[in-house]
């Protein structure tokens, strides 16, 4: 049955989650399908960095550790993630990079499953992930950490005496694909293996629920789908149950049990706040709190109806309106398999965003031919879909990308 | 010879520097002292967070990566503190926390001189620098990695053949004392040790010449005398002649040689990008940038001869008005083995902070009994430290530190 845009205004009209566009203040002209990469800026954010950059900084000064509390920003970030993860607030911190903590995690995974030296992932996962242990590999030596990679259908498979850690992105950020966390954390398990899963294209974008999946151990991103502004710090879960016995070797001061006593012997502060490190970036983490309050006010189970409804009608709409020159689906067709993108295969994807772009419709790219456009509940309308569908059909029909202008590539993506 | 007020307006009159205080936004009724900790809101860092917030971020998007060159920004900054701490441009890049960059550059060195697995450092020193020496000793063992901690006089003689590293912090974080970095580097060299130089206390407050030292590695801090930022990225150094043999643990995708090319192997960027690890936090490394272009302004010697000045009025004022009552001088007397701060001591150190901050005097306290005041020449004027000691000389004269209100210790100071 062909949809018409009227039914899209419908669904706006009747969207719970409309009202959220409004605390996000987006550019006019355009639909902006990139919140997987990076999330707009939140209004409120942008007052709270003027308070903090004036007032916080500006008056206050180093009193503002105290005062203002600076010093907690790190575990109350941590509590609102926790809300959107099904963990508890005393299990998740945010702190550094997602590399960084990914570092840090699977060296405290090996260090929990001596004897075992194979941390299993997938070709294709994304790459700092696999850059990370690659590092510690080359670090610790060939006994101690084997980094394998396994197709994802043959992960389950792979589980076996000699894995320590399984360590896979929930939502691939390429594909949009989503893992069974509760079936392959089970599966780990059975051997005796660890899980760490990456939640950078999760958070924020669908229920995740690491308590009921049992999982042990997870990181995420702070500057996607929760709008923590660019660059944002990372965060990083670790079960209760592991928290006395996890150790990470990035042992820095604000890890310390006294990190004010200023001894000279590290001792690990008790709980998830060991597996902070150096000082945080105040600015950057406090954009993060803001884009995490609203996260937080948002209805989980309304924002994964709403983003498989429009990952599902903007599949359908291409295929509708492109006909047989429509790009292939990347993504899984079955909106509960995906996260909260649509990834579409073209030889000409580079030119095609870049077209796109100078429309107003704000997509990216991923080499080799990837289009990736991602439908964020928050801010991104039904009506949108429709007229960013619609774009791209009309740069398909006319061979607008073909311009020289939309060929060169730039350096970043 | 009493010094009197009159001599410190001559010199504040006649001080090259003294236009500089105006690019800071400093709140009216404060001498600030703390520069040393956290640097003070330079006008221009507002102006430009605003654009990055409104402009940068809001309208611009995720397109900033490369139309307003975020991706540029590790670089940038890197280039501008080399500048400050006699390095070439290439040889700098701003990353991660202080933290992070020394287990970076500490596992780099000791995979440069295999067989040898003994860190020197003194007890004392910045806690950080130690703890991530002994996390990374943790995860390596006791037979890749030993940390060694070596009275400072003593640290020449504890050179031996199985030294791989000497890792201090050039100016003590508590005391101002200043090492001899080349005396020191010198003595490493000579039994085929490498040096990581912490910068913390030094960049920007005195002149560094890593090169002349023949220096190694360094990090260093952004949020100090650079006037970055709360928690502003951190920086690190790797002299040209490493870059290619330096490899470091964390490496991460902005460290890769084709970070967009999302390639399943990790290959190292070229020089000193291969350093960066996850992806920075844009906000706060931008107000870093701000910062340091007001450093880079300055004129270093210029900067010293005002600094050394400076901290000599201020032991000088401390003993002329206080007199017998007066905190005893923790820092060098002789302005040349001094950084740019001036540390006392008193059994009611903390207290007496506390009474000076609430006159509007703000210095910080380091435990168990060292009162800290740093003398940023960028923003302090002379008068201020005439007002500073008389200040303390009032609080000790009236005992008005034994005020309840300002015993009850808090927990961050």
């Amino acid at each position: 049955m062909t949809i018409t845009r009227a039914d899209l205004e419908r669904l706006d009209a009747d969207d719970p989650l409309a009202p959220f566009r409004d605390r996000f203040d987006l550019p006019d002209g355009v639909i902006y399908l990139d919140g997987n990469s990076l999330g707009p800026l939140p209004r409120a954010t942008r007052d709270r960095l003027r308070d903090v950059i004036d007032r916080e900084w500006g008056r206050d000064l180093i009193r503002s550790w105290t005062d203002n509390d600076w010093i907690g920003l790190p575990a109350r970030c941590g509590a609102l993630i926790a809300g959107l993860i099904g963990a508890a607030p005393d299990e998740v911190v945010a702190a550094d990079s997602t590399s960084v903590n990914v570092f840090k995690l699977a060296a405290a995974a090996l260090a929990m499953r001596p004897g075992r030296r194979v941390v299993v992932s997938e070709p294709g996962n994304f790459p700092t992930d696999l850059y990370m242990v690659q590092g510690l590999a080359d670090l610790l030596g060939p006994d101690r950490v084997e980094l394998r990679l396994v197709e994802r259908d043959l992960l389950t498979a792979a589980m076996g005496p000699d894995v320590a850690l399984l360590l896979l992105t929930h939502v691939h950020y390429k594909t949009g694909a989503v893992h069974d966390m509760a079936g392959l954390t089970a599966a780990a398990h059975a051997v005796g293996a660890l899980t760490l899963w990456d939640l950078a294209h999760s958070a924020g974008a669908l229920p995740v629920d690491l308590t009921a999946a049992k999982a042990d151990f997870a990181v995420g991103c702070g500057y996607k789908y929760l709008n923590g502004g660019p660059g944002a710090p990372a965060f990083l879960y670790v079960a209760r149950r592991h928290q006395e016995a996890a150790r990470q070797p990035l042992s820095g001061w604000m890890g310390h049990a006294a990190p004010f006593a200023f001894d000279d012997r590290y001792a690990p502060a008790p709980g998830i706040a060991r597996h902070l490190c150096g000082t945080p970036p105040v600015l950057s983490m406090t954009a993060l709190e803001e884009g995490l309050k609203i996260a937080a006010e948002a209805d989980l189970a309304q924002v994964r109806a709403k983003s498989m409804r429009l990952g599902d009608l903007f599949v359908s709409l291409v295929e509708q309106m492109c006909g047989p020159e429509a790009p292939h689906l990347v993504s899984p067709r079955d909106g509960a398999l995906r996260g909260s993108q649509v990834s579409l295969a073209h030889a000409d994807g580079y030119a095609i965003v870049q077209a796109l772009i100078a429309r107003g419709v704000i997509g990216d790219f991923r080499a080799p031919d990837v289009l990736r456009f991602g439908m964020a509940p928050l801010y991104v309308r039904h009506t949108d879909i429709w007229d960013a569908a619609a774009h791209l059909a009309e740069v398909l029909r006319t061979g607008e990308h073909r311009q020289d202008r939309f060929q060169a590539r730039k350096a970043v993506t």
